[in-house]
């Protein structure tokens, strides 16, 4: 068995837990945030520096790295570890996301689905089978199944059928999975439908995975329906298997997250926002392009004890960002992933020591819930 | 005095030297190659990172600082070294070199020159009187005489009269400097016309100066004329004065100047070409981006001990490069800094100990002298 979860503790009175994940290249503390390392690099950071930030495990998108550079070249190269020079856990996820929200034109069959490259139109198919070789070539601790990720808006009929494709993609994907150093993980679709979600959570768990995912949040729905089908999901799957709910997400939705039993969680947010100069702190999140910040001698958070933190002011920040520097996402992305990473910490450790609902008080005054998931 | 220099090496039967720099910020020893951190960054670095590399002096630019984020700003978040988090040495520019290269309409007379700012267009003067302050609001070590710098295929008479009044200029920028933490260094101009270097040289030695700059080579002349000239100044500067020949340059420049008895060096080539995948190798320059490079799991440079070389295959490498990841510009960057660096630094070892000649027939045999320079 190449990974095993135990449940360390169980909040009472509510489905929050702590556990821990163990893989082959290491273990991990649940509820663990996963930065994202779209094209096998967490974007501007080397991977000792994601490592010292905290950092436990990180994603890799399928997709992107089957069209570049290719999962054989990986294979070849000795897999993604070795690649990007990551010696912690990697997830993969399927590519399945990826081929609805970011190309045009795909078709989707009972076998696959086939769809352009947005770098050079060519045609890529992609099939359970095919997902399940890519990530394989890529040799990552946790493995996806490959689902179909319909728009929020779709209806209970196209959701219906949808979910039941991918949990006979799921039996697909388990039965072209031969690897034995990574684990495979299940993910119920369903939109925000009760019934739906129920049904895919059965059926999946019924194929049967070592761990399981929520797919299809986070794309739009209130976060009203996303924390309703969270607590759904809570019910209908498994205590004893982690849970990992995809591309989720911001501070608020940590908490909503934890308190309805997820474990595990990615989200490109912090680093991307980071990116664009948007900076989190435990009293909000700011612009660092914003003028007022131009003779700010103060750093972006005085609490805070990050490198950038300890070192740089707002104004020689901002002076990065308005001269368009490298320094200037590379400080912002290692600010917000020691924030948020951090943020997961005091989540578990308020899980152990029952100061949960205070930590919750706490982030939800500065981040409130409600609104749209982003 | 701010700043002492002892030559502790001299090569026999030639003009190579070492020495110690001695700064309010630390030693640095000579000859030595110094990045640029145009803006108050040396792009896509850390500071912390420049200094591992063994970077031990940085030039920051007085032109670029002033226009954004202003000399002003710097001086109130308190100087340059805490803006930028620098501990070590830095040497400023006067700001006369990016006054012809990167504005137009630009107007000169004797009190100084009027230009249009390339960010926002308004009109901004500089004066020799101004520019010394914008240097002391910004406190570098070093500081730069303000000079005219003028096309290297200029006319006799012109470049004549340029260096007439850049050495009335020297002579202002030495009455306005006031601050006796900071050293201020002439600069000698004249073209590659020996009669008019030897002449600058004087002019500029009489008013006196701790360190003297060769200005106005690597402008487009070519390598046999940068080299005579190099000859020129040798000659008719002090030998007990730190010589720095500015945005000088390539591996084979820095034999020809250090042979010629330059002391400094400052050029954007590593980092510039570092960001465009240009990676320096003792087996010569390579593109990373090459297609030849695709499948490669060697890393740039077999027998580099940089953190990019030991940690990275050129396949990953380049992989970065195509796709636009900001992490590919920063390990080119670590890995040509740590060259340039470490190539100067085994030229003082060859000049202390009489291994120069050897060295220098490596290095021309990779990278030859002749043509143009860049």
């Amino acid at each position: 068995m190449s990974l095993s979860f135990t449940v360390t503790h169980e909040l009472a009175g509510s489905a929050a837990r702590t556990g821990l994940l163990s893989t082959p290249h290491g273990d991990v503390e649940t509820p663990i945030f996963m930065p994202v390392g779209t094209k096998g690099t967490v974007k501007a950071m080397t991977p000792e520096e994601v490592e010292a930030l905290g950092a436990q495990i990180i994603l890799a998108n399928t997709f992107h790295l089957l069209l570049r550079p290719g999962d054989d070249l990986v294979a070849e190269l000795g897999g993604l570890h070795k690649f990007m020079n990551w010696r912690r856990p990697i997830l993969t996820d399927s590519g399945g996301f990826q081929v609805w929200s970011l190309t045009r034109l795909n078709k989707i069959v009972e076998d696959g689905v086939r769809f352009r490259s947005p770098l050079d139109g060519s045609e890529v198919y992609l099939t359970p089978e095919r997902s399940i070789e890519i990530q394989q070539n890529l040799g990552a601790d946790i493995m996806m199944c490959f689902d179909e990720c319909p728009p929020h808006d779709a209806g209970h009929d196209y959701l219906r059928r949808s979910a039941e494709m991918t949990a006979r993609w799921a039996a697909r994907c388990k039965a072209a999975h031969t690897r034995d150093d990574q684990a495979l993980f299940g993910i119920v679709q369903g939109g925000v439908f009760d019934d739906l979600r129920e049904w895919s959570a059965k059926a999946t768990v019924e194929v049967g995975f070592p761990g399981y995912a929520i797919g299809g949040l986070s794309v739009g729905e209130s976060k009203a329906d996303m924390e309703r089908t969270l607590r759904v999901m809570n019910e209908h799957l498994p205590r004893d298997k982690p849970r990992y709910l995809m591309g989720v997400g911001t501070p608020e939705d940590f908490i909503t997250g934890v308190e309805n039993g997820v474990d595990m969680f990615d989200c490109v947010h912090p680093t991307r926002t980071a990116r664009n100069g948007r900076m989190y702190t435990t009293e909000g999140a700011l612009n660092i392009r914003n003028a007022v910040h131009a003779r700010d001698a103060a750093p972006v958070s005085e609490s805070c004890p990050c490198y950038t933190c300890c070192n740089y002011s707002r104004a020689y920040l901002r002076h990065l960002f308005m001269s368009d520097e490298i320094l200037g996402p590379r400080l912002a992305t290692g600010h917000n992933l020691f924030f948020f990473i951090d943020l997961m910490r005091r989540i578990r450790e308020s899980v152990r020591d029952g100061s949960f609902e205070a930590l919750k008080n706490e982030v939800y005054a500065v981040y409130p819930k409600g609104g749209k998931a982003e």
